[in-house]
This record gives structure tokens, C-alpha cells and sequence, in this order.
């Protein structure tokens, strides 16, 4: 029997209308769906896709604990690889769901290690959350020959500011709880008023605001933009 | 008289199905498209969408003058604005088409730079080269707490040397010409066969080679990616 073809879609930052035409036509046609949550708490992958899922279609739910042991992780996406894994096997195609882009700090890269070397396996890439927090806070990110770095928010505080302090445009992904941190570290080079945080782009509970303004408590998917680029006159 | 809404949208890589909705909507919405093309050469932003441009529809094309001078770029951006403005003041919307997305290197960046304080003025992210091409050579770009560093080819060798170096996953936008130098950088780093070559990525003339393989003339839509992740087994 033809096995089923794997496919990893990236679904971008939040907005549904962000999806791509090719995941739109991929997670309409695919027979069997798969995303993880996050110990137990809604899908926001399946969240951003749900206006495209047939209710009568297969779902695999892969609940990934959190701790800081990675094991329980590991096992999550062993168990996750095996049931899609059997859905390939039976030739039905198979689409991760995938906030953002596949490949940009997403979950997929783990079911990809597991299973891309025995089935035929697509990436589709989607727009990052990067990108997307650029847009909604105006601030282009980079012209000519400037460099972006992405940091994510929970390295520690020497190696935020080594990395902030040779950059060109920053974007800090995965702020959350470590925001007090970065902050202090902004101020510390003396670019605190040049930051802006960003938090759910492009959801209708979207806010963006001066980096000096923002909450203490901030959200997993909030950003830290920082842009030192040079005239967009030219 | 109400004035229309201007528009900056982000179509992606090349592949016209990795439009976002949004973009498509828009896009087939508007009366009037504008975009820029390189010292008379095709657009590469209007082939991408060509399949949704209705030959009915106003185009305002910008053509931008190649020279290492930058007024006369300059120039020809002033010239566009104002064809935008125009149309703008007539209340008619204006979709600016941009490959990939439109604050990541993107030409919009200037037109915004003239407009958006004397017009509504809404970006639309799209998928990056960065991505598409992780997605297209099967290179998970980052995950975890990893740093993720843009730099475009045509910094010097010295500083490229300096970014790469210090860095985990490397994208090199803009190769073109400047490929051998890169090369040359990367076999002096010891990194040379951890480096992917990927050339119009997501388009029918797509090339992914080990960067050791690559042609001596790229095009300028060519990328080297470098990973040094994590294992993604976790």
C-alpha cells in the first residue's frame, strides 16, 4: 500500500487570514490532523486552524507536559510520532499543525527528527511571529545591509546583553516571565526608549506598546522589538 | 472626500500558493496595484501574484534605477509616493506588492517611510526567504532557547567572519555575487560542510546543494543557511 505523505504547516502568528493558500488547501484535504498542547491546554495551532477542519476528520492530540526534565517531553512525541505514524502507514496524508513557521522554534522539528527519514515529508513555511509583530508595530526591521538577530527571551542576562549590544535589529521571542529581565538589560545599554513589546500579534487581544510601558506578568507569545536601522529614506 | 487606504503586502517566496489569504483578498479588492521593478527588469513581486492582478486594475509601477549613488533611487521612490498619493487623495486603496515581507529587506520600507504619516497605513507580514528556504532544504532553523542571526552577503569579510563566529544558526540573505567570499569565510571557520546552498527557493528553477557545490555566480534570490541547533530529538 502507498503510505500517506507527512506534511508540517506553518499556520503564522495568530490571524487566521494569515494562513497561507497552500496550508488552507493542504489542512482541507488532509484526512488526519495533528498538533500538540501544551500540558493539557488548548491548541493554539488548532485554534488559528479551526475554521478549516472538517468536524469529521481524524485529530491526534499530543499533550506535551511541562518540566523542566525533557523526558516526559520525549516520550509525548515518541508517543505522537507512532499514531501518525500508523495513519501513513494506512496511506492517509497527515498535517501538523504548526503556529508560526515549522522550522522557527516550532514543536515540528521533533516529529520531523522522528519520522522524515521513513516517509515522504513537506514543510510548508508560515509567517513568523517576527515579521508579524514588525507589521503591527510599524517598525521595519531591516534594509539594505543590516543584520537581524533573534534572542529568545529566557538566556540569561549577560549573554541578552553581549547579543544586544553587537546587534542591529533585535527581536526577543518568547518573552513571557523573563520580560523584568530584559528590561533591565535594555536600560542598562540605554536603548529602553527605543523598544517596543508586542504581545499576540495579530489577535484581536493584540496589544503593542513602548517597551518602558509593559506589563511585569507578560504572556509566552509577547515579543521585544529593538531597531537601530538606519534612515528608511534612503 | 475619504481618503483610501494604502496598503504594504508581504506575498511571500515566489511560490503564489504561500500568498496568505489576507494578501489574495486584498490584493483582488483593490483597484490600484503598485510595485517597484529593478532598472526596467520584470517585477518579481507582480509575477508572483500575477494570478490575482485583474488586467482591469491600475498598476503603478516604480521603476528603480540600479547605481551605487542612492539619489537617483531616491528619486524615483519620491515619484512613486507621489503617483500613490494620488490615487490615495481619489480615495482609492493602494495595494503595494512586496516579495517575501515587506519590512524584512523589502523596497516598502520607503514607500512607507513617505506615506504612512499621511495615510492609513496597514502592513501585511508574509513568509520570509529565511524560512521558505529552512522549509525547502529540510534544515530545522531553531529551536529552544537557540539564537537565530541574519546577515546579508554583501557585509565585508571581516565582519562577516565576526557575525558567523559567533553565532548559531546563520542565514546569508542576498548571496549573488558574493558567494565566493562567503565560501571562503565559511572554509576558514571550519564550517564549510555544515552550510546549505538554496537558490529561488519555493520557485520551479529551485536549487538546495551543500554550499561546497554551489555555482561560483549565484543569483542575487539565493541564501547559504548554517545550523549548528541542537539535536531535535530534544
Amino acid at each position: 500500500m502507498t503510505k500517506g505523505v507527512l506534511f508540517g504547516v506553518g499556520l503564522g502568528p495568530g490571524d487566521p487570514e494569515l494562513i497561507t493558500l497552500k496550508a488552507a488547501r493542504l489542512i482541507e484535504a488532509a484526512p488526519v490532523i495533528a498538533y500538540p498542547t501544551l500540558a493539557g491546554a488548548e491548541s493554539f495551532a488548532r485554534r488559528i486552524a479551526s475554521g478549516l477542519i472538517d468536524p469529521e476528520k481524524t485529530e491526534i492530540t499530543i499533550d506535551v507536559p511541562m518540566s523542566v526534565d525533557r523526558a516526559p517531553a520525549q516520550e509525548a512525541y515518541d508517543w505522537g510520532a507512532a499514531r501518525i505514524s500508523e495513519a501513513l502507514d494506512q496511506g492517509q496524508d497527515v498535517v501538523c499543525l504548526c503556529e508560526g513557521d515549522p522550522f522557527f522554534y516550532g514543536s515540528f522539528m521533533y516529529l520531523f527528527a522522528r519520522l522524515s527519514d521513513r516517509y515522504e515529508t513537506h514543510v510548508v513555511p508560515g509567517v513568523t511571529s517576527v515579521t508579524a509583530c514588525a507589521a503591527r508595530a510599524a517598525m521595519p526591521l531591516a534594509a539594505r545591509n543590516e543584520r537581524v538577530t533573534i534572542l529568545p527571551g529566557p538566556l540569561d542576562e549577560a549573554e541578552l546583553e553581549r547579543r544586544i549590544e553587537g546587534a542591529e535589529s533585535v527581536a526577543i521571542m518568547k518573552v513571557g516571565r523573563h520580560l523584568p529581565k530584559i528590561r533591565a538589560v535594555m536600560e542598562r545599554l540605554g536603548v529602553l526608549n527605543d523598544a517596543t513589546y508586542v504581545e499576540r500579534a495579530t489577535l484581536t487581544e493584540e496589544k503593542v506598546m513602548p517597551l518602558s510601558e509593559a506589563p511585569e506578568a507578560a504572556p509566552y507569545f509577547s515579543m521585544i522589538l529593538l531597531t537601530k536601522g538606519a534612515d528608511p529614506w534612503l
